[in-house]
């Protein structure tokens, strides 16, 4: 994608080696978790921070006993070699578990390596947490292949992570970009549009269905710009850019609370959190953000 | 993407019109389900044909009784407008569930606005059959949101259909093509590689990361070239193209029985199916294939 977006999106750029081949090595796996390994130190589904402001980490035994540990790969850092690991939180376990304004504010203060490692592991972590049975048989499951695989105990049926893509567009005419307001965010808060992809479409037509269903609009020559993993809890997100011949707005009121067309000027305006702003940008850690950056850049 | 692809992509271009907002209309819903409403006629998961080649239908009186209803959408074909249901097999039942020979030869026979019609209903009624329990509670799950929701019938849990994005892509060095034979495929038979987006990781970090375990190659320049949902049982299979520096490959055993650099003139032989082709490339209803086609033209 185009230089304009300077720094790697939110999220990506995870250090570790996700090592995939040990995670079907039931000894490999075993012979990790000794006292070097690491383990992530979460509070509920949210990070704890060390001194240095980066993301603390413990060993195994740090984690409650007999909770269910995930490999998230090796960190292979500074010449040595250490298995980092992440406990799934005991089933009932009240601590946080949504993104909440500490976490919005860790977004801007951790570093994008501890920030991508976080998002990887939290996706991870909250889907063991959220499929501890079988939506097969209704048996309960246990963890397998290190954490990349959930295993029903009654009819056997392998479960995996789920990641679900989301499409997220900018839509131009005349100039102008199609964004939206949703149901209950802030006077004057703007975004791109967005929805997930359904069973049965490929991107293009995701886009595409998801433009006419919230406006209205019809677009043509959709193309696909940047992904980003978002780790709430875990989507795909499909940043991509289409053109509309009509600006006529037919608003969806179960989906969003107002949509219009901004100039560029205006989407910059935003964008440096000017007061003429005649809307509020979605924050930098979002695709959002770095599509309508990419897009001034045109 | 490029017009090298003559034909709309397999599965796509699906002719219903989702009408997503009627899902969460009970009362629309409701009145839809008349003598007038359509019943695509399924066996298994395997499609029903009538005398013409085309999916067949009936009336909702043709599902078992008590069967869970989804709704496909509407057909607003030949001026009318008539509401598309598929029933959800019932529990246990032992028909064709999976894809056969029946059906490779359908996916060539089949028109496509038919089998991308089929293809999402198969994803969807598939979804449901195999996701009867709550992966939170254990608890039984009902039908919602005419077919685009399961609910916890315990805990109240929200379900949704699952598309699991997957990665396949074209890796280039020195004007050759990086292809793999998987294990247990036949002799001859290459395709690109591919594998599931892991949560945490954009597209283009999956493509690297997936080509570095199967083949130990390391890639550059990702870039996104299509699209194509794949019912089998639900992916959404993203097809890119990559390059790579340097052509030594380490086999990942686990994975793949082959791999290999292959000339733009023994991919076009292949696709031609020529005697002479050293491999034998994948069907024109795979992305795969799209993308190799893609590529000779470029």
């Amino acid at each position: 994608m185009a230089d304009a977006v300077a720094a790697p999106i939110a999220f990506s750029g995870n250090p570790l080696d996700r090592a995939d081949n040990l995670r079907a090595d039931p000894d490999a796996l075993a012979g990790m978790m000794n006292w070097k390994a690491r383990l992530l130190l979460l509070d509920g589904l949210m990070p704890s921070m060390d001194d240095g402001g980066r993301l603390a980490w413990g060993t195994l035994a740090d984690a409650p006993e007999d909770a269910e540990l995930v490999f998230l790969g090796l960190d292979r850092a500074d010449g040595g070699e250490k298995a980092c690991f992440a406990a799934v939180p005991p089933q009932g376990d009240a601590r946080p578990r949504m993104a909440n304004p500490q976490l919005w504010s860790l977004m801007t203060s951790l570093a994008p390596d501890q920030l991508a490692l976080y998002g990887g592991a939290r996706s991870l972590v909250d889907w063991h947490a959220r499929h501890r049975f079988c939506a097969q048989c209704g048996g309960s499951t246990k963890v397998a292949k290190g954490g990349w695989q959930r295993t029903c105990t009654k009819c056997g049926t392998e479960h995996f992570p789920r990641t679900d893509p989301v499409t997220i567009m900018l839509v131009e005419y005349d100039g102008k970009l199609l964004l939206g307001r949703g149901l209950g965010w802030p006077e004057g808060r703007y975004s791109a549009l967005a929805g997930f992809v359904e069973p049965g479409e490929t991107i293009e037509e995701g886009v595409a269905r998801e433009v006419l269903e919230e406006t209205g609009v019809v677009v043509r020559d959709v193309s696909y710009i940047l992904s980003q993993p978002w780790p709430f809890p875990s989507q795909l997100m499909l940043g991509c850019m289409a053109y509309a011949d009509d600006d006529a707005i037919t608003l969806d009121e179960t989906e969003l609370a107002e949509a219009g067309w901004f100039t560029r000027d205006e989407v910059q305006a935003a964008l440096e959190g000017r007061d003429d702003a005649p809307i509020v940008a979605p924050p930098p850690h979002t695709i959002a953000h770095q599509l309508f950056r990419w897009w001034i850049a045109q």
